[in-house]
């Protein structure tokens, strides 16, 4: 503090000092030509006529606190955290709100450990919340099970800032003592919440017991409802999920500071061709939200949320986290500073980012299954409940229909477009393979896998038939988790994620290829999703309905219960 | 938690009810049609149709989170606490944030732990900020001194939140190590500033010291100044110091969370027929700000700066500390509720005040004078310095006269209107009395004198003669503390303050009405201050420009150093 006062008065000169350009200074919500003057790390000064061991000439570009993600899932870029960082900093993020939710259901405590270790050492802020429902339901098998035990060791973690979305909205409603255990453990911290649609009662209820936040708005009505019973609204805009521009009319004046900004699921191609939190500026900029309180909306209003008194404003004694951008319009990021240090210059980092800790591989245990595990003997039933995906939603119909009957099975039928769909699960060596059919990928010949299914992550495949899908059952166990797609003569493109099944040490824009190039292959054997991999990995999450399929079976997830897959009539 | 949810859910019966009014949602920043339901003091949920074992209708009336003060020294209502929150709770006020300053010059810790135990029954929640300039300086002689002892044991008091106005801004930019070992010791926490017309790079010394806060600002420049520099701008309107209508004006919405309202010295009789932050915001309203924004700088806005999570916003799980009242132009508050109890209707509280701890009297050792302590004897220099008060500032000009003689003595000149003034060291027994002359009281004939002499709190007594001067000595010291006039025949208006000669645990009522008798009393003197003994007990304090008396002597506090009375030429 003496230094950083002594710096102020102009009795030292700073360590560094950025001229020339315009502050967007996000608690006078004015932008003010002025000169910033950062000592040890931290904001010293802004004004004028400073003297710095380094000074840097802005001409006449704005600058702002580097912006802040209030919630994202990391494991959605496929990447590992340098990778991850690698995408987002030179965008201009300077502190990201993870909720490793994925990564816990793979491999529990180690899984978020391996996450706060990667990411100690980058040139990036990262904070993690404690995942509330692991696993997320009862109805699969997931590799780790989050009780209060796990989350108490992780709130004692000093970057853990609070409980992570919970998910369980009717758990909280009921008052399951469980979850309430849960929500009781993080008093007095952020509880993040997940209530989609969520109004009246239950919605009273949820904000009742201290949620303080939402990210599952989708209109104006459903923000203001969220708002006015305590919760910050996070307007999301993430790869799949985009609801800023039904939520920018619920800002006003008056409510503002309550808004922040959220991707919550980024892919690997929409971070290097899309964007971050700056993309997001753009969208609500360009929506109608005045400039500085859309960046208020990325930077202080987040930390004020997480309590992160350290950031999101350069003022004095707070860290020189700083964004320099070029206009609202493009939202150009030419420099990014990480305390004091420029990180980030031209759209790349400076030097690249430390792997500090080695990459786990985490569980990818697929033992004991039998013999023939893709085999569906025909009980002789009239129909079979059938999924029905389609491209837009994560939700699914159900149909029933007669299946296609061979040599006393059932069998994937390209011609209805009603393929065999297996998640074998893969965490605990249960030998456990649920059996399904599903419409809408259109696969005419071949198979798709992926060890990314949320929220088990266990191991999704998809096929014209079952040797194809054996196929792919081997490549995928060669692979160590990954994503593969089988044409007629084997693998045709593959893209390994090692790290848990669910993220690549390798360069953010490889995995980004990767990803088209499955997308390729599937489309070269009939699929017409436009992200085939995307819609393939949420066709085993039965919290979202209509109908899914878990290791354990088919889930009628409006009944939030087992279904057979045949059916009598 | 559970039950909260219970409620909120339909499931069980509120305690209290408040039907048909209208919330003033300070989060969503709307003005909203809706029931709130009480459990266990807190909100449990703000919807429709919910049941209640009490059901309150307040037929179309607005209802607000219960107002708070940012910044209040509570001795300046010359009320002990009971007394004080008879009057302000009546009036909305829920939450106040004292700095005890004044206590602390006079009885030290003790003062301030009689603060604290003397607020904890009351229906106001009271929070107190550890005073950090006692005494205000070398200069003159304090019944207290705290250095790093003192503010670490009030840190670790539960209801002690920061540190409190840094009125030793020298000391701050000149990095004075003991200031700096004050302010790390509150690391972390809000410290409050008090920096009148700090500017450039004296303010930015200031403002990196981490101050978080100031109630001084006289202009909207100013007033961004600070803001710009992370400084919560308390929007200051007391009895003496009104700095609203200059300040309104830096209100926008991007920056008006910022904002907070505060009175920081509010005399009886101003509490009792003024109000207290109900007038404030009536002010503001009136002044053009949104009525919403209006309450929000005196509700949420301060939570939020104070880390008080547990009030200011009537949403689920924080405190039912709610205002009642009629519209936001008469703001005439009908009831105010205390963690959901009905604590004050129609302008009253509904039961008296507990006194819960015996009012402490407090140090009075007015020893070891000597036998004359009024007496100036005549050295035969030319002239005398002269103190030249005015009616409408605390700041005094400086004037060089020559002295009124007789028997060798120097004495005072009514008809030239320059009146002796003493101040007697009343705390520790030193015998020091302070001599010197001051204009502006116009006083023809006896004696003032109070023990309310800002910062140190000495006796201050300013007399026609010598004799009204001893009579006003004798009279306060029997008093025990307080205010006195003396007229030709003896005291003829006297105000006992028991209470470290500070305060008075009678009704406020009648403290406001003695200190009219006093005024009424002063003015039969020829005195024609509108308020001579708020003018009188800032002639004591040296941190206010340009000539003051302390129990030491003169100061000069331009030059802050000890000046003659006498000058040769």
């Amino acid at each position: 503090m003496e230094r950083r006062i002594a710096v102020a008065h102009g009795d030292e000169p700073a360590d560094l000092l950025l001229r020339g350009g315009r502050l967007v200074n996000v608690v006078s919500g004015e932008i003010e030509t002025v000169e910033l003057a950062v000592a040890d790390g931290e904001v010293a000064a802004i004004g004028s006529g400073y003297d710095a061991h380094e000074i840097i000439e802005l001409s006449g570009a704005l600058f702002a606190p580097a912006f802040i993600d209030a919630h994202i899932h990391l494991e959605s870029s496929m990447a590992t955290p340098p990778q991850f960082a690698r995408a987002i900093v030179p965008r201009g993020t300077g502190t990201v709100i993870i909720d490793p939710h994925e990564i816990a259901n793979v491999m529990g405590l180690a899984g978020v450990r391996y996450i706060l270790a990667a990411t100690e050492k980058l040139p990036l802020g990262v904070f993690v919340m404690a995942p509330s429902c692991v696993p997320a339901t009862h109805l699969e098998t997931a590799g780790a099970d989050f009780g209060p035990d796990e989350i108490s060791a992780l709130l004692a973690e000093p970057r853990v800032l609070g409980l992570a979305e919970m998910m369980n909205f009717p758990g909280v409603i009921h008052r399951a003592p469980d979850v309430l255990r849960l929500l009781e453990l993080a008093e007095g911290k952020p509880r993040d919440g997940h209530a989609p649609g969520l109004a009246g009662r239950d919605l009273a209820a949820y904000a009742a017991a201290g949620i303080g936040s939402d990210h599952e708005c989708m209109s104006t009505e459903e923000a203001m409802a969220k708002l006015s019973l305590g919760m910050h609204i996070m307007v999301r805009e993430g790869s799949s999920a985009k609801n800023m521009s039904a939520l920018l009319g619920a800002v006003t004046e008056r409510n503002s500071s309550r808004f922040l900004l959220c991707t919550d699921d980024k892919t690997p191609s929409d971070l290097v061709e899309g964007g971050h939190v700056d993309q997001l500026l753009r969208r609500a900029i360009a929506g109608g939200i005045d400039p500085v309180v859309a960046v208020q909306m990325a930077t202080v209003n987040t930390a004020n949320y997480f309590g992160l008194a350290d950031r999101g404003a350069l003022i004095p004694g707070r860290r020189a986290d700083i964004v320099v951008f070029d206009d609202f319009e493009s939202l150009k990021v030419s420099r990014v500073f990480n305390a004091g240090h420029l990180v980030a210059q031209g759209g790349s980092l400076i030097s690249e980012p430390e792997v500090s800790v080695p990459d786990p591989v985490g569980s990818q245990r697929i033992e004991n299954l039998p013999d023939a595990p893709f085999r569906i003997a025909d009980s002789g039933a009239a129909k079979v409940r059938v999924i029905v995906a389609s491209p837009d939603q994560l939700w699914t119909d159900a149909a029933l229909e007669a299946p296609l009957r061979k040599d006393g099975e059932l069998v994937s039928d390209t011609a209805r477009d009603m393929l065999k769909l297996a998640v074998v699960e893969r965490h605990r060596g249960t030998g456990n393979v649920g059996l399904g059919f599903i419409r809408g990928f259109g696969l005419k010949r071949g198979a798709l896998a992926t060890t990314v299914g949320h929220d088990s992550h266990n191991l999704l495949i998809l096929g014209a038939d079952d040797r194809a899908m054996a196929v792919a059952l081997a490549a995928i166990r060669n692979l160590g988790g990954g994503k593969i797609v089988v044409g007629d003569d084997g693998v045709i493109a593959s893209l390994p994620l090692p790290v848990a099944g669910l993220m690549s040490p390798a360069p953010i824009e490889e995995t980004a290829a990767g990803m088209r190039s499955l997308a390729d292959a599937a489309r070269s054997l009939g699929c017409e999703l436009p992200e085939p991999f995307m819609t393939l990995s949420f066709m085993a999450l039965p919290v979202i309905p209509k109908l899914k399929l878990s290791d354990r079976g088919l889930v009628d997830v409006d009944r939030f219960e087992f279904v057979d897959l045949e059916v009598a009539d």
